[in-house]
């Protein structure tokens, strides 16, 4: 059988050190780096000749020194005759680019997609795609995780009383069903309405949230401008308290001000991401995903062991 | 005959506006953003539909950024039904990394050749690769300019006496004896040898320099060690006056210091990276590519105009 090889690039070395311990596989010798002029210089120390490999790293912010990163480290593999090259991207970047919203747009998921394949990774492991679409974007396996069972457990073990999960837009509700499932819960639906152009938006909740413990989930949780104003407009319907979660906590620009100024209660988030800012709010919880990505990656490896069974 | 569109990124603004102003072709309106997480936010304004479109983007500091940026453009172009799309490339980044120098090793000026075709474009105009064999990465023409005249020129009208072109290493003949060609001067090369293992290099120069005007030509000068050391050695060797060319500006790390601070009298440049440095030793000395940009940008639309009328 191949060997199984675990590497990370940088964007998330204290997720991928977790990783290699929840499946007891030691991260393998290699080191990104820059030369003077900024260039990235990828140094790989053992080798993968045969190996099943899979690269650990998010797109997250920088999110294209982390795409380069990415696609040299999926070059300089094959090039060492890998057998196999699976990435593994936690945090799928530029994937709210996924279509034209205007007119001569670019559609950088697909971009990103295609250079994945073209650098010359087999297969894909990710977690919630901001559009599920992007599965499509690939020629290769697309492995999708979610982080709803995840985040799920945590409201589980907090044993509030009279929950309501809200999703903060229509786009949003498949995702927010299998958490008011998972915690035996009504849904609730924020429609957001501009009443008349050059008017701000109106935002109205369809469901019975009065009295209750609201629990916001999004894929991702950018410059948290929806939920904290979603807060908000809860809080003066006569919600009891609002909890948020998220998969994916980009959290760019004035998102942890906004956080703390807002009456959310606790912001729940994975670890797909590194909470990479000088102050983190005492609100954000972190949890890990590196069972759930170890427990995918043996899999996929045992998968791929086995089907050598029928290759010749 | 399709519309010649010039369009360009945020690598270069400068170069950009000077090519549109040497072919009396306005730069058209796009813009080049980011959002609050890092992603780049391309914006095309205007329709390029059955154009023949020139996007000029030189792949420098900061290379990954420029990259992303370039490789975007390329991808809205091309869903926006340009009839071609030619990357103008003044500066190829990751050029030197054409080979695997060591075992495991990426070998990224081949991957970016594949990035560029993947994302779409139909040809590509570039100026003094680090290796010729760069062109063979490609699958789609390469045009390659060339610096020597622009810099030749410039020695020509200094009217320097008695002088000697200096190569570098041996690598960078071919391009040095050009530039003695174009200033009908002699040739020496310097031979860099280390004597023995964890002992220093011992800068030999092949060739007679004494009581001469050097001038040392490279393609790319980064830190500035090679050609600052190579000025120390000439100097001792009884050398006259030294100056130093390239076409590729990179001036990473400690360059400028060390030119300040080394015997070479003038170091003459191009434009294909700016001077984006805090302080500009008062010794460099920058030429603009732009008229020779254009003048290959016409010619490549005329040919592309002509080879038309044997299209159907
Ligand atoms: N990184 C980003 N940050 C903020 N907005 C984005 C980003 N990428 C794409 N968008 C915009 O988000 C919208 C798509 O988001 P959505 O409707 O949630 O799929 C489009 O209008 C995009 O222009
Ligand atoms: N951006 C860079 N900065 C400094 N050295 C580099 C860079 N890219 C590649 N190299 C190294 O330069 C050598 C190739 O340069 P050359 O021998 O001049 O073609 C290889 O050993 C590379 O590892």
């Amino acid at each position: 059988d191949p060997k199984l090889k675990l590497l990370a690039c940088n964007s998330n070395p204290k997720l991928a050190e977790e990783i290699a311990v929840a499946i007891g596989v030691p991260l393998g010798e290699s080191r990104v780096m820059r030369f003077s002029d900024g260039e990235i210089h990828m140094q790989l120390d053992e080798s993968v000749r045969g190996a099943s490999v899979f690269v650990i790293q998010s797109t997250s912010y920088p999110v294209n020194e982390n795409l380069m990163e990415l696609l040299i480290m999926v070059d300089a593999l094959k090039r060492a005759s890998a057998k196999t090259i699976n990435v593994v991207i936690p945090y799928y970047g530029y994937a709210r680019q996924d279509r034209k919203a205007r007119s001569r747009d670019p559609i950088t998921a697909k971009l990103v997609a295609n250079l994945i394949e073209t650098a010359g990774a087999h297969r894909v492991v990710t977690m919630d795609l901001h559009a599920t679409q992007i599965q499509g974007f690939f020629d290769i396996p697309v492995d999708q995780l979610l982080g709803v069972p995840i985040l799920g457990q945590y409201f589980k073990e907090k044993n509030l009383e009279d929950i309501v999960v809200v999703s903060p837009d229509h786009g949003g509700v498949v995702r927010a069903r299998k958490l008011a499932d998972y915690l035996a819960a009504p849904l609730a639906i924020i429609d957001k309405r501009r009443p008349e152009p050059n008017v701000s938006e109106v935002m109205n909740i369809i469901g019975d949230i009065e009295g209750k413990t609201a629990i916001i989930i999004d894929d991702i949780i950018d410059t948290a401008g929806t939920i904290t104003l979603a807060a908000h407009a809860m809080m003066k319907e006569g919600v009891k308290e609002v909890y948020a979660c998220c998969t994916h906590p980009v959290l760019s620009g004035p998102a942890m001000q906004r956080i703390d100024d807002s009456p959310i209660k606790e912001v729940v988030v994975t670890n797909t991401i590194p909470l990479h800012h000088e102050s983190v709010s005492p609100k954000i919880k972190s949890l890990s995903v590196a069972p759930l990505i170890g427990e995918a990656i043996v899999r996929i490896y045992e998968e791929l062991s086995i089907s050598k069974l029928f290759e010749t």
